[in-house]
């Protein structure tokens, strides 16, 4: 796809920056990827669908390196105007309900309809515990290949917020590239379902065939923030559990409150290695954004999703701010003694650490 | 019981504070309920077990103004080295579950142990829906007349912060006066359920007979936050649905992982009214302190707790701090204008508000 995408661009004539404003033109960039490339050569390329350009402006706002932040931010921000035109789609669920497959197969399933897919994701441990979703690329081979989807795994080394921010920034880039479908997997490892949920239109959660005990070990949060439950693998032997699988999960769907957008939650089965049942999943997320659409809630989500991530990240960096100060570090530890001994409240020492500041 | 602590005091002679330091003495304390009264005093009636000394001096804690709090904390710091030998026991239920009569019953049982005992309330809506718990002491008749027990409505007015602060602050000042079992209502509104378990030893969920529907409007953090569940009003017509929940609920609990206490949850029926399966829950209760004592769980807890509230503190501050400035409030509605526009993202929205302060 890259290499595609690359002659695509090789054979684009008099891209209008001028080389006076802009040293950098493409052709030098292709001769030297670490070359620092213009804002605007970037903001072009990801407007004219360049895959290569959007790789790279990706890789800035995932940078750590404060010339890059100020370039990233101009880039998002020329990129604002064209994005939004697009459906996020959350997918969630346990290693081993074939997640990777279930995306190639509703990856290909769009890109036939026509479609322009982008799969990111969410994998804050990818650094820790080397269990990298999207990591190996091969696991997505047939989609990778093609010429409508792009493929990012989530930057390494960062934290939820930090990855969740990248995220939602590249959300952004790949719908000013044309990008009609945004599929953001989830490892469904701590909060980061709750990070998916928060930037996503809609959340659907895969299981496997065979309830009941299947109740057990699943968080019960995640089954509230399901737009839909999909029972993979309901094939050859599996299908007779997959759809006692459905029954229990309709039921146990049932007996959540009504959800703000008016919609009710679905259960579907699907093979994903056969390719049966995604339809009817892409289908159902089409009434879903069209239902959503004319309630008026799909917009009002998107805001509101706006509002969480500003004020979160607000908050974390105000605490952030506070707690690493060296002089609050070191009083932190005096005072948790303190209180262990008796000697002293929670609240006082609250009140002690905040009047240092 | 007040009347009887009250003639109690009247007969002490020679209270250790010189009329010259302390112009206020306990007579002339009695001869006018409004004259501020000297920490001192305070102190030492709270740790005589005074029990007109103990309200006046919750009352300070209770208090806005800045010198009530300023003697609020100098009385907390002087019982702090005398509290926490008590069992700080958490109750919730549904309003109808009867959790006024079962603490009256508990409390009975507990006093007619030779135990002392003290009700306080966690009810940050009391000043809004006038639906508060324990504001009508009547409903705790028995309780109420008891010498050895102490009633305490929620302060109202307060946010749920406030009032969590204010709890944990009276039951250090209990606890100072020899209380031996702190037991905390909620009412089960919003996050009060989580104030309240993170301020005691032992979260007690109280339910209804018939389980099954049951089931469907349980919140289910609240059964996982719980240490025991009892099934109240188990009599008459009652027993066989409560026998019948008892076995779900049994079934439910064990659905959960174990938790940190290594303690099983059980599940016990009671009829408060009737008195009956009161004296199982203290034994319970007791096995419960016994096991997590032995397995170092029950301090360990209480530590984890007092860091929670410590953060917690710190964080709310510093979030009323940063967006209660009028410069950032006024910025902010801008700044979601923008966002909405697509003229901004969350995270650029963010830093730049950051950078005002």
């Amino acid at each position: 796809m890259a290499k595609k995408n690359k002659s695509a661009l090789s054979e684009k004539k008099g891209v209008s920056i001028s080389e006076t404003t802009n040293p950098n033109s493409i052709k030098s960039y292709k001769e030297n990827r670490k070359t620092e490339i213009a804002s605007e050569i970037l903001i072009e390329g990801i407007l004219k669908r360049d895959i290569t350009i959007l790789a790279r402006a990706i890789t800035l706002i995932e940078s750590k390196n404060p010339t890059h932040a100020h370039q990233a931010k101009t880039i998002i921000e020329a990129c604002l105007p064209h994005a939004h035109n697009s459906v996020r789609i959350g997918i969630t669920g346990v290693p081993g309900v074939g997640k990777s497959t279930f995306i190639e197969a509703l990856g290909k399933h769009l890109t036939d309809l026509g479609k322009r897919v982008a799969v990111l994701a969410i994998d804050p441990s990818s650094s820790i515990t080397k269990g990298s979703i999207l990591g190996d690329k091969t696991r997505m081979e047939q989609l990778a290949k093609n010429n409508n989807a792009f493929i990012r795994p989530s930057a390494s080394g960062e934290s939820l917020g930090g990855v969740a921010r990248t995220t939602r920034e590249t959300t952004i880039l790949c719908e000013a590239a044309g990008f009609d479908v945004i599929l953001i997997e989830t490892v469904g490892v701590g909060q980061s379902e709750t990070a998916v949920h928060s930037m996503v239109d809609f959340f659907l959660l895969l299981k496997l065939p065979g309830a009941g005990d299947e109740l057990q070990g699943m968080k019960r949060g995640i089954i509230e923030m399901a737009d839909a439950i999909a029972i993979n693998k309901a094939d050859g032997d599996n299908l007779k559990p997959a759809k006692l699988a459905q029954t229990e999960f309709k039921r146990a769907l049932h007996l959540y409150p009504e959800k703000d957008s008016q919609w009710q939650p679905q259960v579907l089965l699907c093979s994903a290695i056969n390719g049966t049942g995604i339809d009817d999943i892409w289908k159902m997320i089409l009434d879903f954004v069209k239902a959503t659409t004319k309630n008026g809630y799909f917009n009002k989500k998107r805001n509101k999703q706006s509002e969480y991530w500003l004020i979160q990240t607000i908050e974390s960096q105000l605490k952030s701010r506070f707690f690493e100060q060296p002089k609050i570090k070191k009083e932190l530890d005096k005072q948790l003694k303190r209180i262990a001994e008796n000697k002293t409240t929670a609240f006082a020492a609250a009140d002690y650490l905040l009047s240092l500041e």
